[in-house]
């Protein structure tokens, strides 16, 4: 069950209003490397986890509750940045929004143009969980896959794709209060990485964890090519010598070695299609065409 | 520039063909754990991936390649699979098929309901790029940051939730030809995790590559909160001492500690909306509703 | 910002798990009609309201933090539908299951045939954000205009159907713990439809609120057309008197008529394509082809 | 059956035209608020009617066949507004239209900065059904429910954000041919909310329809929480009385009351992962990790 | 403008109601192969058609209209095919429809495991625009490429694979009423597939109007490589003598000939990674890793 | 299985970067009528081709293997007209970007308002696999019928809507690199037109192809129907004699005539909403309403 406080986390203020910039922050909002994706990854992984311990539940749940108001925090940035954003095409309008560009002066520096539309046309001035290009986020993102394991590697790539967007709007970014509100969410980046990081440690790091998952016998997977770099350039020629090809390998099981790839397989030979499929007479047929 | 050999990597053998299994091996094909992502994903960190050497385009390109020949593979063994299937609800088939299943017969085992429909309807028996329940495979899953290292903890994802899945189709497959291929592709997935892993440790490991982007200077971020695990709880509880609460941090940067999560911002107050903004009156009018 | 209790917000218990339900269940989590859309589109309604009063968004926020206990409940109830779910097409288990479903025996009544794939393929028996037939939530469902009045209808729609679907639930489940889970769930429902009609009766029912935006002058519409029941029948035979084109409007600033649809514009005509522009060189050609 | 006339059902035409007004006209097309949305929502709320008379069917019928001829309308409306559309990004030609829109003239007023690029690559200066960002049109948004009164305020929330976007475009639009079409449109849009709204009314209004459905007993619902305002703030703190906390339901049949929201049930306990789910080891064993 | 006439353009007749039919039909009405998709193609087509004459157009708009009528027939039909269909799955019901499947009896012959959920959760057994796994249909398949020549083959594709899918439906078909339906929609994509290649002969056939676009001169283009077939085989071999590899074009333009792919271009080599753009540090470091 | 050169197919150089025009080339990367769809739609048709040879499948992936180049060579392009891209919205950026504009300088001609905003925030200045308007390609749009005719049509659709699309850039671009890697391109789908309607004529032309699939029997299609131009405008005006409409038919096979179309079926009527299946009240009673 959930509760809220209606204060933020952290404070949110915007000096110069940047409608531009509003769009951009929507990728840190509907982005798959956004906040709606880890709060719902985290969630869906809490509400599923299996085991003999409800604490990886409960350290989820304290996370992903803390996303919401990653989301809350974004969205009121979204909308201040809007405020001073145009609403019309008109004639001054538009040319006020280029000289205002070309002046650059401390507010709706940036035109119509680059902004996202549906800001004016559906929200009325206000974020919707959509990423900087206008496309709705889709839930298929959400990566909860019942293996603890895996889902603490999907919530690592979340998170270093997640500080590497926080780390380019800051870069993108003019304002002393948006600036502010990044490096706050870049730090928590920054703990989230380590965070789920030293879960994998927990399970054993390397050596315990891999491969993931770590339930299926490797007596039983195919212990001729587990640990070789498949080489598959035309001419067959080999990288020099790296550490994923050759030494031993990461979980400490195997040796890396390189294996140039060549067809085990035969050409897959199909069978003709049947009178009742659809086909072509000339697929059916058994004379050759 | 790319070149094809048409015999398999590796055999493609089916046995006793069932419908049923076909719908399975899709969410292999165009799943979000499946080959289409991994084979583009890595395609497309390779033909963007910058840096003063070519060896990671190359490692990419090398593992990118082989990935097409996994979806060649899959798709070879989703039309096998579907040999056998029916292709009419009449009344003599669908029973057979109920009988079948009962029975335990050598193939046809499944009916029609248990069918990806499109299997019948839009593809002839054969496969197409979508899952196990007939969802097309959508692009934005193509992680490709043009940060090397968050590219590569996105390739750890998907190898450890393609390896999981790998098991469990191994687990619920029934035919020989089947479990083969399958226990060549887990071995491969063994593999590809363990590549992704080497190459953070060619960066440095935890303590060179993290936080990711390490570009960013740490001293820019909110230093206060970067190591905190921060606590939602409602009733302020604390989580036990665990690895990522106590103790030096992963990247050896910091110390994890605990913080009871509480407001630091202020409530936020929007702008009322603008006359021509397309709100109630009620939003727009200076006086208290 | 927010806060989590680790107990739900009401019991969900399973006697009987069946998989089949846990799919039936996944439609009141990432359906349209589901838990997630209601959630987050309460908070981007919240997020984004503007006007003299917080009252809207205090309102908002209440409801929307009720509702992410609502997904932790299904999502729960899903996790334990499938406690007892096959894994395996092997003999004895398909077999089995379809023994079970004519036995009608206490648990796994149904067998993998009905269920979604993806429960046993990507998630290892636990929800996802996904809708009945596994496809997953697009957040283009969130409805939030910046329109106050029409939030509020949006969000009676959101309910009126979600009631409509818990209903359907109801009537499709015969476990005793679902059922009790779902006549609380019908009577939040009830609930929320009151509320959002309440606001409105608040902003002045249909006289006050209506046409929405009621900030654009009615004067500036076209008033020959804004109160008229357009037939579009071929015969242009006409309705009998209801109460939606005969009588005052609802709004009370107009007497509902009837109007025979016919052309007022042309045929339009487009300029002819231009020559740099990718057409057939007869869409560019001055003469009639 | 169906059939057409050649001729618009309005005039549209345009002086200026404006690629970027072109843009905003296809949210009206494409958008969720848009055309398409409301057509085909009619038309499957007509197509699905059950009940023992065709007078909604046939209500639905009349205003589903007026909306192909809104859309035909406003694809007439891009096409024209892109009549002179810039197709390259040559140095004279982008030159020109910065300047241009400096300038302020009468035509081309916009650069290819702001257009749809769609516009130009893929339909050759015409519309597509796409929102204003360029995101297809996604079926999932036509609501029916096969619930009449639900449809109703499905489709009251589909006017109410329709009517909405019409003022918006007729804000931000500077022709006079454009304000033209589009104050006739604003027009039938309070038609088609009073419609809907109107069926309510004949259905029995608030005290008759609700709650929806109303063909499930109400003595079979939780009767302890349907009609109150639920409370999740952190601090418990209980919002002032208003229309929908306090007072007789809308429906006449409760009073609205306030509850403070805590946990009725319990921390959920999953069963642990089976062997063969393809968890990690530490989600199967039973001692505690 | 439009207009409808409520009667069918075809009868719609069940005898004997199938579920399973149900989600068969609907490839039919929201499948990329159905009926949405070529109704709103061919009035996209028409509303975008540039050129001298409104010729085109008008053909469009005819068809277009038509299938309007084909949609209702199909939605009817899935209606009609849902009347008996299960809504609960409890014990008596679910037994018995399995009973009913093996005994082949005239009603109800499929189980609720093979229907479409949303037919029961979301409908209340009616059509929805969706494919026959519920995937809801996506308007990006509507092609209007602004070329008449282009568009007119992206119709044969549609109605090649609309008349296969047809095809397909009356082979699974086993009542009388539903056999009767398609095999006039049969007939009507026979004359659609002939009536788009028909205005391809009119415009010049492969002679006049290929390559298309045939407004870009071919003096432009590469000529060196526009008639010859590419060989990638990694081993060179080259294939036999075929229709599309030797003799004439199709378009009497050139000659076929066969060219064995070979790398024309160097490796690329992209620059690095800029101080600013969130890549790791090794990206933008000049020294080789 | 396939291999690969890291040299290009042919040669991309860009002297004069433009990142609006890497917004562009996203077309031809990720959009429908893009290069990721032409080389998955001849992959998947390869892997299912069934029939007594495998020459189409041969075919099919010596091109399907062709196409990975193109997608590499596009992807290339687009990283290399991002090379001086701007990354901040600062106002010396800003400005000079417009300046630049106006001036129309070698390079950054563009500002950041025309760009798409993820080739800053998700790739770091590299391609992604979405179209110009940053929709990601969704594999729905891969057409593989298991008919090798109707392959064959949708194949050409993909061709000419890609040589249009090709032509459309050609014209857009201004940089020579740019213009000479497209002639190439455009060259390649003169070719693949060609290729694949040789195949058809191979397959015995329109004679012998049509109608698709001819595997059907005409003698069971509605052999009324099946040559007939329906007309369907209101008035029942006739358009003039055309290709279409009068003379024998494309395939020789029949007579084109118009048939002015009528309701042939009665209005529909379905049963009455059932009791548990969450209608309202009134679509369940017999009496009228």
């Amino acid at each position: 069950m959930y509760y809220f406080d209606k204060r933020l986390q952290y404070p949110v203020k915007v000096d110069a209003p940047d409608p531009v910039f509003a769009r951009m922050l929507q990728q840190a909002i509907g982005g798959v490397e956004g906040e709606i994706r880890v709060c719902m990854q985290y969630f869906f992984q809490a509400w599923g986890a299996r085991g003999p311990t409800t604490k990886y539940r409960d350290m989820l749940l304290n996370t992903a509750t803390e996303e919401i108001g990653h989301i809350e925090m974004l969205a009121t940035a979204v909308a201040m940045n809007l405020e001073k954003a145009p609403t019309a095409l008109q004639e001054e309008g538009a040319a006020d929004g280029v000289v205002g560009a070309v002046m650059g002066g401390g507010s709706a520096r940036h035109t119509i143009e680059g902004m996202l539309h549906r800001h004016i046309l559906s929200t009325g001035m206000a974020a919707f969980p959509a990423n900087s290009e206008g496309v709705p986020f889709d839930m298929s993102h959400i990566y909860a896959s019942g293996n603890l394991a895996a889902d603490m590697y999907c919530n690592v790539a979340a998170e270093t794709t997640g500080r590497t967007l926080a780390v380019r709007l800051f870069n993108a970014a003019h304002d002393a209060g948006m600036r502010d509100m990044l490096h706050f969410m870049i730090a928590r980046d920054t703990m989230h990485q380590e965070q789920w990081l030293a879960v994998i440690e927990e399970l054993g790091g390397h050596e315990g964890a891999l491969p993931i998952p770590n339930s299926f016998p490797q007596s039983a997977e195919h212990a001729q090519f587990n640990y070789n770099f498949f080489v598959t350039s035309a001419d067959g020629s080999v990288p020099e010598a790296a550490r994923w090809n050759s030494g031993p390998s990461v979980d400490g099981r195997g040796e890396f070695s390189t294996f140039v790839n060549k067809p085990m397989g035969e050409e897959p030979v199909l069978g003709p299609a049947r009178p009742d499929s659809g086909a072509q007479a000339e697929q059916i047929a058994d004379a050759p065409i």
